[in-house]
C-alpha cells in the first residue's frame, strides 16, 4: 500500500501547468495520538490553486516545492485516534492531492452527512461553489421573484448553480457563456430562459434583447468586457454581485475600464463584492436548501471528472483555458 | 409694481454664463381661480440648472428661450384663490427666477413650517441638499458610530452637511476639498477631524494617513481622480455612496478609469448610487432631525448670498468654477 501524491515540483509563474508537477509515492502514514487517517476518493480542482502555487503574497503561504499540491478533497476516515472522528466518517477538507492524508482535524472543513448524494458534491454544489452561488444570489444580489437575473460564466460550477437557484426563486434567468456548446448547456441542462455566447454575440445588444426591461440582478464572475456590457443595461435598483474577476489577469497596476459611477447613480444601483467565507456561520442553511433541491431533482450538477491521479497535473490549466465542462474533479 | 425676471435669452452649450441671461420686467400677474401669487424672497442656484438650460434630453424639458430661468425658490403667499394656501404662508417650490410667481400648487414642494429658522434654509439644508446628505449618509453609506467617513466636496452645501451629520452620528470625519481656504473651513467651521486639499496633496496618501484603518464610508460627489484615490483605501465592508460626479464633464462615450471590481471584492465593499427623490416619503423625518440640530447649534450652515436679481445671471457659472463658498442663494 503506497500513498500516491501529485507534488509541486517547479514554481509556476501564472497558471500552473502539467510540467510544474510530478508524481511521487510514499508509504501510507500512520496516525499518531490525536490524529486520523483519511483515504481520499475525490480531489477538487479550483481556480484558487493558481494563487497557492505561485510565489506571491496570498491569504495562505505558497505551497512548498516538493510537497503535495494543496487542494480540497473528500474521503473516508480509515483509522482514527482523534476524538470526534470514527472509522467510516466521510470528511471534506484541505487534504492535498494525495491518496491518504493524516489530519489532526485542522484540515477538516466538515463531516459530510448527505451520504445519499454523490460524495463529490461535497467539493462543489455542497461546498464553496454552492455556498457562493447561494449567498451571492440571495444576499449580495438580493434576488426576488420577477427579477431578471444575468449570470456570467453561466455554464460553470458557480454560474450554473446561480442560474438554477435564481429560477427556483422565481427570476427570469439570462446566462452568458463562451461558445455554442456552453450556451446549449445553459439552455438545455440548467434551464436558463436565455443564453448569450460572448464569443459570437454583441453582449450589450444581446442582454438588451434578453432583458428588455433591464437587468435587476447581475452575478458577475468575470469583470472586463462582459461586465462592462451588462452594466449598460441596468434596471432601476439593480444589484450587482462581484464574485470573481476571471477576465482580468493582472490587477497591478489597476487596469482601466469604463467608469461605472454614472451607471450606478442613474439606476440607483448597488455593486457589492462577495467573499463567501463571510457567510461561514450560515453554510448549514444553504446546504440544507441545496441538498433538498438536489434530492427533488430540481437542481442539476454537471461534473467534469478526470480519472486517476496523473490527470490532476494538467487540471488547473484546464480551468483557465475553459476546457472543463462543469465542476472539475479528480477521481482518485 | 413690476415683476423682475431673469430670463434665458440664449441657449448655452455646457455651463450657462451671465451672457446667456437677460433681465426683463413684466406686470405682476393676478392669480385666477385655483391659483395663488407668491412673492419670492430667495432664489436657489443649483448644479441641475445647467442641464435645464441646455437643449439636451433630461428629466425635464429644456427651459424655453425668453422664459424665466427654472429654479427653486422660497417666498410668501401674498394673494390666494387656491384651497389650502392662505396669505402669509411660506412656500418652497419651483417658482423660477422672478419676483412673483403665479402657482396652482403644482410648483410647490412644500409649505415651510420652520419659520424660526432662516427662510433660505428651505432651499439648502432643509431642502434637497439636506435630504441628500441625510439619506446618503444614513441609508446609502449606512454610517455607524466609530466609522471613518470620507467626504468629497466637503466644504460644499451637501458635503459640509454630510461631515457634520457624520460627526453627530459618531463617525470620524475626513473631508476632501480644493484649496487651503476650503480645507480651513472644513476644520474650523464644519468640525471635520481631518481635511485634505486635493489640489496640493496626494489624495491616496493623505487618506491613508487620515484613515489608517481604512475608509468605512465614502460619500462621493466627484467621481474621477479623487474617487479613484479613496477607493485604494477601503476598509473591509466599506460603503460608498455615489451622489454626484462633478469631476467628470462628459459621460458619452463612457470615460475610462481604474476598474473598481477587485477593490470591491477584496474589501467586500458596496458602491451604491443615490437619487434623493427615492426618499421623498421620508423627507419629514430628515427635516425634523436637521431642524433639531440647527436649533441646538450643532449643525452649521454656510450660505453664499448674492444680492439682487442681476447677480443671478452669473451664479450658475460660479458653482462650476468653485467660486462659491457654501450654498449659493440669491436674495431678491
Amino acid at each position: 500500500m503506497t500513498n500516491r501524491q501529485v507534488i509541486l515540483a517547479r514554481r509556476p509563474v501564472g497558471v500552473p501547468k502539467a510540467s510544474h508537477f510530478e508524481m511521487a509515492e510514499t508509504a501510507v502514514p500512520s496516525p499518531g495520538a490525536g490524529q486520523m487517517l483519511v483515504k481520499l476518493s475525490h480531489w477538487s480542482v479550483d481556480p484558487a490553486m493558481r494563487g497557492w502555487a505561485n510565489d506571491a503574497p496570498n491569504y495562505l503561504p505558497p505551497v512548498p516545492l516538493g510537497a503535495p499540491m494543496r487542494a480540497f478533497g473528500v474521503g473516508e476516515v480509515v483509522a482514527s485516534r482523534l476524538e470526534g472522528y470514527a472509522e467510516g466518517d466521510v470528511v471534506e477538507g484541505m487534504f492535498g492531492w494525495q491518496d491518504y492524508a493524516v489530519s489532526d482535524g485542522s484540515e477538516v472543513n466538515r463531516k459530510v452527512t448527505e451520504t445519499d448524494l454523490p460524495r463529490s458534491y461535497a467539493l462543489g454544489i455542497l461546498g464553496l461553489n454552492g455556498m457562493t452561488a447561494y449567498f451571492g444570489l440571495t444576499e449580495t444580489c438580493a434576488a426576488r421573484p420577477g427579477d431578471t437575473l444575468v449570470v456570467s460564466t453561466a455554464a460553470g460550477s458557480v454560474g450554473s448553480a446561480v442560474g438554477q437557484i435564481g429560477k427556483l426563486l422565481g427570476c427570469r434567468t439570462v446566462g452568458i457563456a463562451g461558445g455554442a456548446a456552453k450556451v446549449r448547456q445553459c439552455l438545455d441542462e440548467f434551464g436558463f430562459d436565455a443564453a448569450i455566447d460572448y464569443k459570437a454575440q454583441d453582449v450589450a445588444a444581446a442582454v438588451g434583447e434578453a432583458a428588455p426591461e433591464g437587468v435587476d440582478c447581475y452575478f458577475d464572475n468575470t469583470s472586463g468586457a462582459i461586465s462592462d456590457a451588462v452594466m449598460t443595461r441596468l434596471a432601476r435598483g439593480a444589484r450587482i454581485c462581484i464574485c470573481g474577476t476571471a477576465a482580468i489577469t493582472e490587477w497591478s497596476p489597476l487596469p482601466m475600464g469604463p467608469r461605472v459611477h454614472r451607471q450606478l447613480l442613474v439606476a440607483r444601483a448597488r455593486m457589492t463584492g462577495l467573499i463567501v467565507f463571510d457567510y461561514a456561520d450560515r453554510y448549514g442553511e444553504a446546504r440544507a436548501a441545496l441538498a433538498g433541491w438536489l434530492r427533488d431533482g430540481r437542481l442539476r450538477v454537471r461534473e467534469h471528472v478526470l480519472q486517476g491521479p496523473e490527470a490532476a497535473m494538467g487540471a488547473i490549466e484546464m480551468l483557465y483555458s475553459g476546457a472543463n465542462t462543469g465542476k472539475l474533479i479528480v477521481e482518485v
